[in-house]
C-alpha cells in the first residue's frame, strides 16, 4: 500500500521533495537515493528510516525495492534519468525540464510509446494550484465565454547575478506556457517577444519582456516577465472571454487598514505561492502510481511542447521575429 | 432664475458653503451674509460681487433679495434663525443640529406645520452622498431581503482635546443615525451603549463605543464609534438582510502594489471622504427651492428624531441602561 | 514511527476523519474502531487493511495496539471515553464538545492534571484554519495596535428543522467563542444575547443573534449568528485596533467579471470553507503526538472554557439579561 | 462673471453639454447655438432663456454676445469652426476628434501658433476622471518607480452595427491612445495591431484587437479592445513600474453577498462610467477661460498627436506590420 520512492538528485529541491514524500503526504517512502555528490546523498539517507544510496540514477532505478522514480538531478542528467526509468517500466516524476532540448524530449516521448502506457510525469506544479485549477474550472464551465485573449504576468522581485535574458524565456516563463497551454486546452503557434525599455535595478538585464503569442485557434497570448519589480512574487493570470473576463485572485488572507491604506498581503517568493501546490502535485501522483496508473499528471508531450516553445521564444527574442511554433504530430498516447 | 441665497454664520463651514453657492454648484448667488464677528462677515462679503452685510440673522432673513436661507451659525443660534425664517415664508437650509434640545427642534416643527408645507432642510449630507445612496438602491431593490441587522462604523483618525464622551454621541454617531432612520425607512426604538476597553490613544476618552440600538420593527443596529484609530477617516456601513448582505465598499480609486501589500488608500479625514456629498445636497436643495418646493430633503422631524435619539444616546452612556427613544406623534406634514 | 490511532464512533465525522487518517495526512493508520452501531464499525473496518473492530470505546482504548485515541462519537458520550484514554494515559482526539456540561468538562480537567501533562486535545480546528492564523499573527505583530473590538459573523444558508435557538449558541457560536479567545489570548467575562428581527425564511427560530461579549480586559466582542442567510456559509471576522482593524479575507479564488458584475465566490457549506483545517488539525496533531507531547493544540481548559460561556449564553438568551462567565481557577498544567 | 457660451452642434452630445452648462456646472450661459438642422437647434433654444439660433457656425463665432465656443457638430466640420474661432481671438472646446486628418489638425495648430497663445481645447474628458488622476497621481509619486509596460483595457458590451474594425481604432482606442500619452508624459513612437480569435457576438468583426505600442521612451502599452464582451463596459489600466504596479480599481459603491458571489457592479455604459469626468471638464474649462487662460486642459496638439496615432494604427491593421508614428516638430507654444 505505501509507494516506495526512489529520488534522484538530493539537492535544495531534491531534499524538500523528500520531505514531502516523508512528512506530508499519504502513502510514500522514500527507499533509495542518489546525488551526485556523494556525501549529500548519504547524508540526506541517513535521516531516513531506510533508505539505500546508490552510486548512479541507473543503479537506483534498478534497485528492485524502487516502485517509482523522483528525477531532481541537474537538468542535462534528465533525458537519460528517465529513459532508465522507461526502460525499467517504472513510473517516473521528473522535475522541469523533462529535457533540455526539444529532440532529448522527442527521445523521451519515443521511448515511453514504445513501451505503450504513460510512465512519465514532468513537474509543472502550476496545474496543481488552487488557484489556476478554479480559473480552469471557470473557463471550462463557459461563464465567461470562449477565451480570446489570456494575459500572465509572472513577477520577481528580482534575480540573481547569474540570471541572463534568456532565463526569463526558459526558466521563467515556460510555467506560464505550460499553465497556459493546460487552461486552453490547445497548442501554442508562433510567438514575438518584445524588450520594454530596460528595469533600471535589473542591471544589463533586458527586463521586463513582453511575450505575443498565437494560439493554434487564434487565442491571443501575453506573456509579462518582470524579474525585479520589487514589489513581490506576483503570478497574474487574466482570460478575455467573449462575454466577461476572469482572473486569478489576490491571495491576501487578511484585509488589514493602517496608515491610510487598506489591503492584503502580497507573497515574497514562489514558496510561499505554490507550496501547496507541490503538496497536492505529489499526493495525487503517489495515488495515480498507487492505483497502477503510470502518470495522470503533465505528461512528457507537455514537457516536450514547452521545451519548442521556449526554444522558438528564444529565437523570437534574439531576432526580433514572429517564430513559428512547430511541434510535429502528437502521438496517439497523449490523447 | 438665479435663487440668491442669505448665508448666517461666515466661519469656516459657512465660508465653504459660500464658495459651494458660487463656485461650484449651478443656479444660485449669495446676496447677503451676516456673523456674530461682523468683521468676518464684511472681509467674506467683500469678496462676493453684490453682497449685502446685515447686523443679524432676523435683519437677514427680512431682506427682500433674500429668497433663501442657509444657517451655519453656532449650533445654540439655529432655533431662532431657522424660526424666522419660517416666519417669513422663506426656505432655509439648516446646517445640523437643527435645535440643540428636542424641544427647540419641537418649536420648528410647530412653526412649519402650522405655515402648512416644508421650508425647513438639514444639513445630514450622508443622504447625498453616492455610496450610500447605492446601499439604499440595493435595499429597496429587495437584492438582500429585508434588513434585520445594520453595522454602521465611524472611525476617524484623532480627535482635539476638547472632545468629550458626550460628542462621540451628540457629534459624531449622530449622523449614523440619521443615515439609519433614512437607509431602513423607519424610527430608532431603544439604545444600549457600551464601552469597550479605552484606546491608550485617547487619553482618558471612552473611546470606542458600542451602540446598540434597536429599530422600530426589530432590526438591530451596531453603531461604533473609533475616534482615534489613526488609520484613517473611514466611514463603514453593512446591512444583514434575509438572503444576503450589502455594505459600503471601499472608494479608494488606484490599486497599488508595492512592497509585499495590493491595496488602496484611505481617506485621511471627512473632507475628502464627502465634499462631493456637500456639493450634490447643495445642488439639489437649490433645484427644489427654484422650482418652489420648499424643501425635499431632510426634514426639521428628521433633525428632531436624531436629537430625542442623541439625548437618549447619552443618557445610556452615562447610566448603563437600554434607553427607549421617545418621538411622540409625527405630524401628518412629514408624510 | 506510524502513529496507530483508534476512532470511537464512525458515523459521518468518524468516517471523514479515518479518510484523513489513512489518506490524507501522514504518518498515521487506523488499527481500531468502534461505533455505537456495530454494523457501522464493521463495514468501515473492512474497508482498512488491519483494523480490529471493537465492543466498545473502553476495550478499544485498552487496545494494545492503539498508540492513540480518537472521539468523535455522540456528544453525551465523550466524557467517559476521554476519562478512559487518560486513564490508560494515551492521548486522545475529542470533537468538540469535550463534553457537554461544564462539570463534565470539570471532571476530564481533573484527572487530566491528576496524570500530570496534557494529553487532551479538543477539535477546534479554526485556529487551524490559515486565514485565522494568519489573522492572529497580524494581532500579535502589533500592525493595528492592542484589539478593543471584535466582530465575528457566523453565517450558514439554512439549517434543519430540528435547529433550535440554544444551538445557535451551543453548536454554532461555540466556535466563535473558542476563536476569540484564542485570538485575544484571554477568558471572556460576560455575555448579553439579543434576538434581531426574526428572518422570515427561517420559521419560527429566533434568528439572527447578536451576541454582545466582555472579555476579561474588557475587549467588546460582537458574535452575529445568521444561520438562514442563504447566500453561502460565509465565516467573517474582523478586530478593531488602537491604530487600525484586520479582517478575514473573503477566499474565492478567481476574479469573475460578467453579466455587470464583479467578484469572487462565498462558500456553499462549512466543509468547502475549512476542509483544510481539519487536515492541518491532524497533521499536527499526530506530528506532536508522534513526537511523545501528549497534545499541544486546544486543551481540555479550552473545551471546559467554551462550554461555560454556552451556558451562560443560554441563560443569557432566555433571561435577556447581561450573564457573567465564572471558570474558577486555572490549573498550572494550562499555562 | 458669467461666462457666455455658443455651442456649434445640438444633437445628442451638444444638448448634454448644453444641460451640463446651464443646470450642473457653475459660471455659464448658453446664449447662442447653432446646428446643420435648424428645426432642432430652434427647439433647444426655445428651453433656454435667452439663447440666439445663428445659421451657421460661422455667424455663431462672430456673434458678439458669444465668449466662447463649443463645437460638438459631425467630425468633418471641426476643422472649419475651430479655426473660425481661432481667427475671432475666441476659446474654443472641440469635441474629439479635433480634426478627422492629422493635416486638419495642422491647420488649426498653425493657426493657434500664428495667434500666439492657446485657445484650443480638446474634449479628451478622461483626463478629468477622478480614477485617472489619481493614477496619474501615483505615478509621478515615484510609488510604483518609473512606468515600463502600461495595459489599457477598452470594454463594451456591444457595438452597433455599422461598427468598422477602423472604428476599434479611430473611434475607441483613440481615447486610450490619448490618456496614456498623457499619463507617461511622452509620445508615442510605433504600433502594432493583431486580431485576436474573433468574437462570435460581434458578427465579421475582428474584435477583440490588440495593439502594441512603444512610447519615446522604450514603455510598451497593450490596448486591448473588446467591444462585443457583453459583460459591461469597463475601462482598466495597469501600469507596471520598476518596483510595483499601480491599476484603475474596481468603482463599485456597494460590496454585494448574494447567491454564493461578494463583489460590485460594473457600469453598463460610457455615461455611468464617466459622467462626472465631463462635468469636471467643463467646470475648468469655463474657470480657465473665465480667468483669462484662453485653454489649459488637452491642447490641438493633443488632438493631433492622436489623430497620427489613429492614422498609424489603421495603416498597421491592414498591413500587418509594426508601423512608426511621426508627429514632425512640436510648436513651442505646447511646452
Ligand atoms: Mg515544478
Ligand atoms: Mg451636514
Ligand atoms: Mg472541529
Ligand atoms: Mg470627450
Amino acid at each position: 500500500m505505501t509507494l516506495r520512492v526512489g529520488v534522484i538528485g538530493t539537492g535544495m529541491i531534491g531534499q524538500d521533495h523528500i520531505r514531502r514524500l516523508t512528512q506530508v503526504v499519504s502513502g510514500a517512502q522514500v527507499v533509495a537515493v542518489t546525488d551526485a555528490n556523494e556525501m549529500v546523498a548519504k547524508e540526506v539517507a541517513s535521516r531516513l528510516p531506510d533508505a539505500t544510496v546508490h552510486p548512479s540514477g541507473q543503479h537506483l532505478v534498478a534497485d528492485e525495492r524502487v516502485d517509482a522514480v523522483v528525477v531532481c538531478s541537474w537538468g542535462p542528467t534528465h533525458e537519460e534519468y528517465v529513459l532508465a526509468a522507461v526502460a525499467a517500466g517504472k513510473p517516473v516524476f521528473c522535475e522541469k525540464p523533462l529535457a533540455t532540448t526539444p529532440e532529448a524530449c522527442r527521445n523521451i516521448i519515443d521511448a515511453e510509446v514504445a513501451h505503450g502506457s504513460r510512465l512519465v510525469q514532468v513537474g509543472f506544479m502550476r496545474r496543481y494550484d488552487e488557484s489556476y485549477r478554479a480559473l480552469k474550472d471557470v473557463i471550462d464551465s463557459g461563464q465567461v465565454g470562449a477565451p480570446l485573449i489570456y494575459y500572465s504576468g509572472h513577477r520577481n522581485p528580482s534575480v540573481p547575478e547569474h540570471y541572463t535574458k534568456d532565463m526569463a524565456i526558459v526558466d521563467t516563463a515556460v510555467h506560464d506556457f505550460d499553465v497556459v497551454r493546460w487552461l486552453l486546452g490547445e497548442e501554442l503557434a508562433a510567438i514575438r517577444v518584445l524588450a520594454a525599455k530596460p528595469n533600471s535595478l535589473g542591471g544589463d538585464l533586458q527586463d521586463p519582456l513582453l511575450m505575443i503569442i498565437e494560439s493554434a485557434s487564434g487565442v491571443l497570448v501575453n506573456v509579462e516577465t518582470s524579474v525585479n519589480i520589487r514589489y513581490g512574487y506576483d503570478i497574474r493570470g487574466e482570460v478575455i472571454g467573449e462575454t466577461g473576463t476572469a482572473a486569478l485572485a489576490d491571495r491576501g488572507l487578511v484585509v488589514v487598514r493602517s496608515a491610510n491604506r487598506v489591503g492584503v498581503e502580497v507573497p515574497e517568493d514562489w514558496r510561499q505561492r505554490f507550496i501547496t501546490a507541490y503538496d497536492v502535485e505529489f499526493q495525487e501522483w503517489i495515488n495515480a502510481v498507487s492505483r497502477g496508473l503510470g502518470a495522470v499528471g503533465p505528461s512528457a508531450w507537455d514537457g516536450y511542447a514547452a521545451q519548442v516553445v521556449c526554444d522558438a521564444g528564444v529565437n523570437a527574442l534574439y531576432s526580433g521575429d514572429r517564430v513559428e511554433i512547430e511541434l510535429g504530430t502528437k502521438p496517439a498516447l497523449y490523447g
